[in-house]
C-alpha cells in the first residue's frame, strides 16, 4: 500500500505552485506518519523550487518547517504514537553510522543527510516530498516532540530558522558576558534576536534600514546599529564576540568583522555563495577573528532548542496564511514583507 | 646620552639597501641594550622597504629576528644582566594595560604593538630601528631569552617565523592525533613542519611543485600533496583538523578548505590581503569550517616556544649571508631560492 497525498508543487522551475498530487511510501517499520497541520514558508523553498541552486528535482514539494500529529507508527516505532504532536525539519535521513552521526550532528553526516524535500530518500532511491502537503512519512530519528507549552503554529518555524539561529548560539557559547550582534532581521535574524536575548547575552542588531529600533528591542536587541553609518560603526570597533550573519544575499562581511573583539567569530548561516566583496585578512590576522559558517542543527540539538523555547516562552512571530496563498506569499518574501515567517495552515489544502 | 649605531637602511623605497649611521636612545630605567650577533631576514622587510604595504618611514633599518648578547641594562631591570644571549621578535612595546596585554598577547594589543622596526616608539614618537644594525635598545618586557642550547644563529628566525607557525599550533590545540596540513615550503612552512611533527600531530605538506618529497619528509612531514592535482586533493578530502597557510601572496583557499575535516580550521598566517579568488560559504556552512588568522605570538609564548625548540632540537634551516649580500638575498628569496631563512652574521657590518 502507499499513501497518496494532496499537496502543493512547482512542476518547474519556471511556473507558480500549484495543487498537485502524488505517492508516498507505505510507512517502514521505523516509519512515524504524521498529518501535517502547519507548514513554515522558508526562503531556501523559494530557491530550491526556482531552481536557483541548480540540481533541483521536479515536481517538488517544498517545506522544511514541518508540525502536526502522528497518525500512524511503523512496528518498531517506540518514541512516539498516535496523536503526539511532532515536528520534522530540513533532514529525514542520515548515514547513522559516520563520526558526525554518531555525535548527533547529522546536518554534517558524511554521506550527506537525505533533505527532507529536493532530496532522495537513501534506502529507495525516490524524490523527498516536502510539507506543503496533508501528510509525510519519516523515519522516527528524524522526528522531534513538540512541547505542549507551545503552539505549533508560531512553532514551525523552529525547525528551521529557529534551529538554524540556535545552534551556533550555543556552540559558540553565548551566554551572560557575551556580546551578541545580528546581522539581518528576517526570519533567521529576528530568531537570533530572542535565542542570544534570553540565552543572557547582551544582543545588538545591524541594519541598513533606520526605523527598525522599537522593533528590534521588542525582540530582544538591547541595541540597534545602522549599519550605513560609518561613525556609528566605528563606536562598535572591536566591540562583540560573536556576529550571527543570517542575510541570505552577497554582502561585504568587512565591515561587520571590524565590530569583532580579538577571538570574536563571524558566523555564516545564511549566505550560500563565494564571500564577494572579498573578505580582507588583515582584520582576521591582527585579531585572530574567525569566519565561520553553521548548518542548522542536530536532531538531538533541534528538539533541546524546542524544550528551550517552551521553558522561556520563545516563539517565531508569524502571519498565517492558506496554502493558496504560497505564489503571493513568495513575491513578499522577496520584498522581505513579512514579519517574520509566514506558515501555511494545512488545513487550507 | 645617545647611541651611535651603525647599520643597514633603505633610503627611500625604491633605493638598495647601504649603509646608514643613526642614533638610537639612551637606555631608560627599564631597557636593555643588545648586541646584535645575527639577524634572520623576513619577507615582510622586505615588503616594508619598499613600502608595498604603504606608510613605510624611510630610512628604515629592517630586521626583526634579532640575537644578541646584552651589553648594558637599564637601572631598573633585574631579569637580565650583561652577557645574556637574549633576542628580541617584531614587537618591542605594547600598551600593557588592554585586555589583550594582561593576557600575554601583546601582538593584539587594543592601542597597536609597536613594532620593531617601520614604528614610532610609543613613549618618545621616534621611529623604531630594526636588527639590520649593531646594537638595539629595548625594553625589557619585550627581550627574551636564549637557551643555551640553541645556537643562536640558527635560533633567530625562531623571532618570527617560528613563533608564527608555533602559537596558532598551540592555541587550535595541536597533539598527538591531529592531523596538519601546511601550506607552502618557505620559511614559515618548514617551520610549521617541525613544530607540528614535534608536538605529536600527523602532518602533510601541501606544494604546487613536485620533487619537494623528500626533503618535507626531513622536515616532519607525514605525506606530501601536490596541490595541483585534482585526485591527490580528492583523496584528502575532509580529511584534516588543520590546515596551516603560509603562503604570503594570493592564493586560493577553497582547495585547502574542502580538506578540512568538519569543525575544521584553516589558519592564514602569512597572507596580508583580500582573499581572492573569494571563499566559498557553502563549504564552511556544510561542515561548520572556519577560516581564521593569526598573527605571531605573545612575548611569554614566544619565550615558551624558544625552551620548546630547545627540548626539543628544533631549529631553522639557514644560510648565513654578510649584510653586504642583503640585497641580492632579496633578490633570491622573491624567486624562493633560500632553504629556508637568510640570517645575517652582524660581524660581517
Amino acid at each position: 500500500m502507499t499513501l497518496n497525498i494532496r499537496g502543493y508543487a512547482a512542476q518547474t522551475a519556471t511556473t507558480p505552485l500549484a495543487p498537485h498530487d502524488f505517492i508516498r511510501r507505505d510507512p517502514r517499520e521505523d516509519d512515524v506518519v504524521i498529518d501535517i497541520l502547519y507548514c513554515g514558508v522558508c526562503h531556501s523553498d523559494i530557491h530550491q523550487a526556482r531552481d536557483e541552486w541548480g540540481g533541483s528535482i521536479f515536481p517538488m514539494v517544498p517545506g522544511h518547517e514541518i508540525i502536526g500529529k502522528v497518525s500512524r507508527v511503523g512496528s518498531k516505532v517506540t518514541t512516539f504514537k498516535v496523536g503526539d504532536m511532532v515536528g520534522v525539519g530540513c533532514m529525514v535521513d542520515s548515514c547513522q553510522h559516520c563520526a558526525s552521526c554518531a555525535e548527533g550532528l547529522e546536518q554534517y553526516c558524511d554521506e550527506g543527510a537525505t533533505w527532507t524535500y529536493n532530496g532522495r530518500d537513501r534506502r529507495d532511491g525516490m524524490p523527498t516530498y516536502g510539507g506543503y502537503s496533508e501528510r509525510i512519512v519519516v523515519s522516527d530519528k528524524f522526528v522531534v516532540r513538540i512541547p505542549e507549552k507551545l503552539d505549533p503554529k508560531t512553532a514551525a518555524p523552529l525547525l528551521c530558522a529557529g534551529i538554524t539561529t540556535y545552534s551556533p548560539l550555543r556552540h559558540w557559547k553565548v551566554g551572560p558576558g557575551t556580546k551578541v550582534a545580528v546581522v539581518g532581521l528576517g526570519g533567521l535574524g529576528h530568531m537570533g534576536l530572542k535565542f542570544a536575548k534570553a540565552m543572557g547575552a547582551e544582543v545588538a542588531l545591524f541594519t541598513r534600514t533606520p526605523g527598525k529600533e522599537a522593533e528590534a528591542r521588542r525582540l530582544g536587541a538591547d541595541q540597534v546599529i545602522l549599519s550605513t553609518d560609518p561613525a556609528q560603526m566605528k563606536a562598535v570597533a572591536n566591540h562583540f564576540d560573536i556576529v550571527l550573519d543570517t542575510v541570505p544575499n552577497a554582502h561585504d562581511l568587512n565591515p561587520y568583522v571590524a565590530t569583532l573583539k580579538r577571538d570574536g567569530t563571524h558566523i555564516l548561516v545564511g549566505l550560500l555563495g563565494p564571500l564577494e566583496p572579498p573578505v580582507h585578512s588583515v582584520p582576521l590576522l591582527m585579531k585572530r577573528r574567525t569566519v565561520v559558517g553553521s548548518a542548522i542543527g542536530g536532531i538531538a540539538e533541534t528538539q533541546e532548542m524546542l524544550d528551550f523555547c517552551a521553558e522561556k516562552g520563545i516563539t517565531c512571530d508569524t502571519e498565517t496564511i492558506a496554502i493558496e496563498q504560497i505564489n503571493t506569499a513568495y513575491d513578499r518574501m522577496l520584498k522581505s514583507d513579512v514579519h517574520y515567517r509566514f506558515v501555511i495552515d494545512m488545513a487550507s489544502l
